[in-house]
């Protein structure tokens, strides 16, 4: 008989040990599932960030492009101007007439 | 000593049960680690991948400043040669010089 309670009071303890673990486990995984919660959100927030700043490269990206091709259509336009200029000076210089002040 | 019996059986296999438990808790708790793990590398990889699409808009912006600038420039360096252009035409017309095909 007395060692049938002692085996009872064993076995309880290990029931009680048992669920003080499990409670703890309980809790463990209540806040790993938190966080798991809170790294997806911040993930998703992050993989919104980057498909904005893409978005914005790729905005500035074409922008430079218009701006490069305008600039040297300009360049083009003002090397052809300077030509023309040259010429004209010439024809002026040519015929003795001599640039105004202003000129 | 039924009773006694009954009872140690009954504690027996509810320590049995919490042990099962124990078992499936503590693997879903290695699962949820190892995910807790690898959402946050996933989060260190975005966070360099947009680190890294920030400082190239960063420069590209810097690059379209300075583009915007020297077209600028320029645009105000071919009106002035414009209106000297205009000039010394307008001097070689007021000489009745007439302007050759090639120019």
């Amino acid at each position: 008989l007395k060692e049938l309670k002692d085996s009872l009071l064993e076995v309880e303890e290990k029931y009680r040990k048992a669920m003080v673990s499990n409670a703890q486990l309980d809790n463990e995984k209540t806040n790993m599932m938190y966080e798991v919660d809170t790294l997806k959100d911040s993930l998703m927030e992050l993989e919104e960030m980057l498909f904005e700043t893409r978005r914005e490269l790729e905005e500035k990206t074409k922008d430079l492009e218009r701006e490069k091709h305008a600039h040297s259509i300009l360049q083009f336009q003002f090397s052809e101007l300077k030509e023309t200029l040259k010429q004209s000076e010439e024809l002026l210089t040519k015929h003795g007439i001599v640039l105004g002040p202003d000129l």
